[in-house]
């Protein structure tokens, strides 16, 4: 099996299942209790939170943990439009945002708040010009992606973030979970406010996430409860899994390393397609993520490629997961101006450190023979 | 080690963990991918689903997953308030629900929402009665405990489910966290709209759980994205915690044949310890689970047991889990109108299947042991 959707989701790594079910045995009480069943369990959770938070380079008071990357971006999002909205009900973000932006977006305008949706150039990026002119005196908050979950694009965080410096009214919340261990981003540096992390993007497990959240930055919570998660998220600790997210980050950093064989297997595959006539590349070759690449492949369903390639036991995605089951065609691409059908016709690729360049170059020759063969018998 | 405090969390089952593992290694896709991988974890998923609905005697097509009792809590009350808040602004609870019942409440009550808090009678049971004296025109939800996580009673919900059928317009949310697997209760039956549940508490793991929603009921969902779980819970599934959580349910549901034990378990602790004079049984005889046994004990700070017991290698806690490291006198208790210091000093035993007649001895022996140490030294 040659594994190329690690956007989609990864596999999780063996020590951090091992790590998992340690705890989950040994360590089973809930932190909230007074004795020291519960009080183990709550240390681990503070480590895990420490550990987050060294990788992260921020304190680990604004680590908030989370059951993933969707409830960290609706946490974001709602939470400061709920809590400050007699500030203003002004919100910028982007049209090439993840589907858990989108969406909150479109229920908070349900809600009567206003939103702006700024669009990329003809390559996929969001220009700090066009963040500055939607700038309000009642703009609370400005959420961009960091890379792009569909094309690989790495918006100028740092500069828009530096922007926003001049607005102090206005909170900078960024999606982070394509980047995360892929490509640097120093938060504070960057001035912002939130961020958003997911444990199963980067070989952890389903149902984690994080949420940095900027010292004195208040939320509505979204989970009322027993006040844990410093009051901004209720619920009993998913403790086992903290402490597998916390792992999986340590490693996936430590494995960065392997980012010239990363690189070496996405060159691999880029040069190998670009050769292909009836294929155009969406990814640029500046500014993007080593992982992603999207392509188009002019005739063919993408549902239909994803399908034969399969059959050689390799996989790749249409758009993002989240979207592939709605066969709607990527929303970045078609935001970026990109025509319907070609963006109907576009395919992910998503490497993680562990892709070889031997892999890279079997799934080429597999891309090059597919789009050959599927061409041939559409022609007929 | 003698693990009373079942009510805070258990500890997983041997076989719900190698399940959870088994899915995370084998079976790691993206349920929403195209590709195999991610149909293979999409099947595991509906098997889960439907396992759970069979356990519960819904449709399938009616259990949503969530990451836990509080987020389903929050879910059903605030996804009902914002879903239906222009037929009517009125809600009705209890003065003895879970803290993420009740504190979703009150940030309902800062959004224009007016919130009723029915109170219990001296035994900590609410009536029907109670419940119809509140409801208006504009009532939208009433929301029940089940069973109390604090003193273990188990509330009329087929007496005010039936009332509420008189009123079309109010939605019924229950809380089922520490009855399910214990106490049986029949949704269709007792006219309920929506139920919790919570996998940590009957042997799953922290981190999952399930929202029973009736057919054509409608909500707001908290995290929109990728439309997952019917479009009320976007997010990718946690595939692996689910499968646990449906095994660790039907694992439960087996292991009822074992309530005699627990059943007698209990009468042994209850009858060793009411012949202490120090202590006040706050559990009813009638009406109330198997399993959770709240008493306090004249002039000793509850905390201060529960630390001694501790020594023992006996836990039990003082408050719900969520609410101990507050120091916060029993929510229910006071309801009840037990006086303020006896709260104060008031201990939760929770049992499960697992707990042995032996058990029960063994603690019996150490909780009269204890007061009368304590006590002694108190006095001293």
């Amino acid at each position: 099996m040659i594994y190329l959707d690690n956007s989609a989701t990864t596999k999780p790594y063996k020590e951090v299942l091992d790590s998992f079910v340690k705890v989950s045995e040994d360590f089973f009480g809930n932190p909230s209790s007074l004795h020291k069943i519960g009080g183990q369990a709550e240390k681990l959770l503070q480590q895990a939170r420490s550990q987050v938070g060294k990788l992260l380079n921020v304190k680990e008071t604004e680590i908030l943990f989370t059951s993933g990357g969707t409830e960290s971006n609706n946490l974001a999002v709602k939470g400061i439009a709920m809590a400050h909205r007699e500030r203003g009900r002004h919100i910028i973000t982007t049209s090439i945002e993840h589907a858990s932006i989108h969406n909150a977006m479109v229920q908070l305008e349900s809600l009567g708040y206003e939103i702006t949706y700024v669009k990329p150039d003809g390559n996929g990026f969001i220009s700090v010009e066009s963040i500055q002119k939607e700038m309000r005196d009642d703009t609370i908050l400005v959420s961009v992606i960091h890379v792009n979950n569909e094309i690989g694009t790495i918006q100028p965080i740092k500069e828009i973030g530096t922007l926003l410096k001049k607005y102090p009214k206005a909170f900078f919340h960024v999606d982070f979970v394509q980047g995360v261990g892929k490509v640097p981003l120093n938060f504070y540096e960057a001035g912002i406010h939130l961020s958003t992390i997911s444990g199963h993007k980067f070989h952890g497990l389903k149902g984690t996430g994080a949420l940095f959240i900027k010292e004195g930055v208040r939320l509505s919570p979204l989970f009322s409860g027993g006040n844990q998660e410093w009051k901004q998220r209720s619920g009993t600790e998913n403790v086992a899994g903290m402490v597998a997210m916390a792992k999986a980050l340590r490693m996936t950093f430590e494995q960065s390393e392997k980012l010239n064989q990363m690189e070496a297997a996405m060159e691999r595959l880029r040069s190998g397609i670009s050769q292909i006539k009836e294929i155009t590349i969406h990814t640029p070759m500046e500014n993007r993520a080593p992982h992603i690449l999207n392509f188009s492949i002019k005739g063919l369903k993408a549902e239909t490629f994803v399908h034969a390639l399969e059959e050689r036991n390799i996989y790749v995605s249409t758009t993002s997961a989240c979207s592939s089951k709605k066969k709607a065609a990527s929303k970045t691409l078609l935001a970026m101006g990109v025509p319907q059908d070609e963006a109907e016709s576009a395919i992910r690729v998503s490497l993680t450190y562990s892709n070889t360049i031997e892999e890279a170059e079997i799934a080429t020759k597999a891309i090059v023979e597919t789009v050959k063969h599927l061409s041939e018998v559409v022609k007929k």
